[in-house]
C-alpha cells in the first residue's frame, strides 16, 4: 500500500501482514475485504480475537490451551490418566483426537529444545511434566515429538530425565505412511521401516 | 478444530475461515498463533480491525476509501481534474499510482454490472460519476475495468450514459503484455494485439 491509502488502512494491511504465512498482497486483500465487511461482523471478529487470548490460557494438568481450569481431556473421567503422550503443541493433539484411538491424556511441551533457536530445556513445560509423573498414578510416558532431529533430541532427554523415575517411556513408531508407496519413500524412513520391522 | 478445544479459539478459528483464501486449517493456525502473540499486541491488532472499519469510508468525491472527506487524490491541487479514470475497486487505483504516470483523478465503482449475481447498474457508484461530469470541467473519461465480459459491458453501459453529455470516452489498450512472448498469449489477447496495431 502507497501513501495515497488511508492511514487506518494501512495499519490494518500491516497487522494482518505480521501473521504467520500472509505476504503484504494478501494483507492488502484482507484489508479490503475488512472494509466491505458488515461493521457488526468486524466488531465480532475483534471481539474474538480479544476474548480469545483473554480467556484462553494453559491447563494446570497437562498445559493444552483452555478457557476453564483443566482442559477437556484432563477433565474427562473416562480418559486413562496413566498413560501420559508428550506432544510439542496443542495442535498436535487435534491430531491424535482425530483417530479416535488414543484414551490416555497428553502433556504440551510448548516447544522443542533447540540451542541454536536459543530454546532450552527451562524454556519448555518439562518441569510440569516431570511433577505430573512424580505425583500421579503414570504407567507409561509416550514421546510422540516429530522425527526431526530437534523432536528426537527433546525425547531423547525428556525420556533422561523419566526413566530414574521408574515409568515406562516409549516413542511413537516411525516407518512408511499407510498408503504410502516404495518408491516414493526417502531413504531415511525406508531405513527406519526396515530396522522397525515386525514378526508376520 | 473439534471439541476437545477451547471454544474462545473455536470462535476465533471460525471468524479466521470466513475471510477470503483463508481455510479451516489455516485458519487454526491462525488462532494458535494468536493464542502465542502478546496481549498488548492481540489488542493492536484488534483496534486497527475496529479502527480500519469505523473510520474509513467513501470519498466524497471519486468513491475511493479514505478517513477525510476527500481522498489524497482528489485532494492533490497538482492533479488534472479534467480527467477521470473509472476503475472497479479501490485496489485498482494503487496498481494505477504504482506506475506514476497517470496525473488525472479516478472514480470507483466498487463493482461490475453482473445480472447473474444481482449486481444491476443502481448498486454501483454510476450516479456520482454522472454528476461529476455534468457539474465539472471534465474532458475525458477513461473506462478501466477489466477486460472480462462483465468489465466490458460495466465499460460499455457507462460509455453510453456518459456520451450525450458530450466527454470524451476511451478504454485501456488491450494487446500483447511487455516482456510477453507470443508464443504465450492467447487467441483473444493476440487478435486484439493485431487489431489494435500502431504505425510504426
Amino acid at each position: 500500500m502507497a501513501n495515497h491509502d488511508a492511514l487506518p488502512l494501512v495499519v490494518l494491511t500491516e497487522q494482518f501482514a505480521k501473521l504467520p504465512g500472509i505476504g503484504m498482497k494478501s494483507a492488502a486483500r484482507l484489508a479490503y475485504h475488512v472494509m466491505a465487511m458488515d461493521a457488526a461482523d468486524v466488531e465480532t471478529f475483534a471481539q474474538a480475537l480479544l476474548n480469545a487470548r483473554r480467556t484462553v490460557h494453559y491447563c494446570q494438568c497437562c498445559e493444552n490451551l483452555t478457557d476453564k481450569p483443566l482442559c477437556p481431556v484432563c477433565e474427562d473421567d473416562s480418559r486413562d490418566k496413566s498413560v501420559i503422550c508428550v506432544v510439542e503443541t496443542p495442535k498436535d493433539i487435534s491430531a491424535f483426537e482425530r483417530t479416535g484411538e488414543y484414551r490416555g491424556v497428553y502433556h504440551v511441551l510448548h516447544g522443542l529444545i533447540s540451542p541454536l533457536k536459543n530454546v532450552l530445556p527451562d524454556d519448555l513445560k518439562i518441569r510440569s511434566l516431570l511433577s505430573r509423573v512424580q505425583n500421579g498414578d503414570v504407567q507409561e510416558v509416550i514421546m510422540a515429538t516429530n522425527p526431526t532431529v530437534e523432536g528426537d533430541a527433546t525425547a531423547a532427554y525428556i525420556s533422561q530425565l523419566l526413566k530414574p523415575l521408574g515409568v515406562k517411556v516409549s516413542r511413537l513408531a516411525f516407518g512408511l505412511p499407510v498408503g504410502g508407496m516404495l518408491e516414493y519413500a526417502d531413504e531415511v524412513t525406508l531405513y527406519k521401516a526396515l530396522e522397525n520391522r515386525n514378526i508376520m
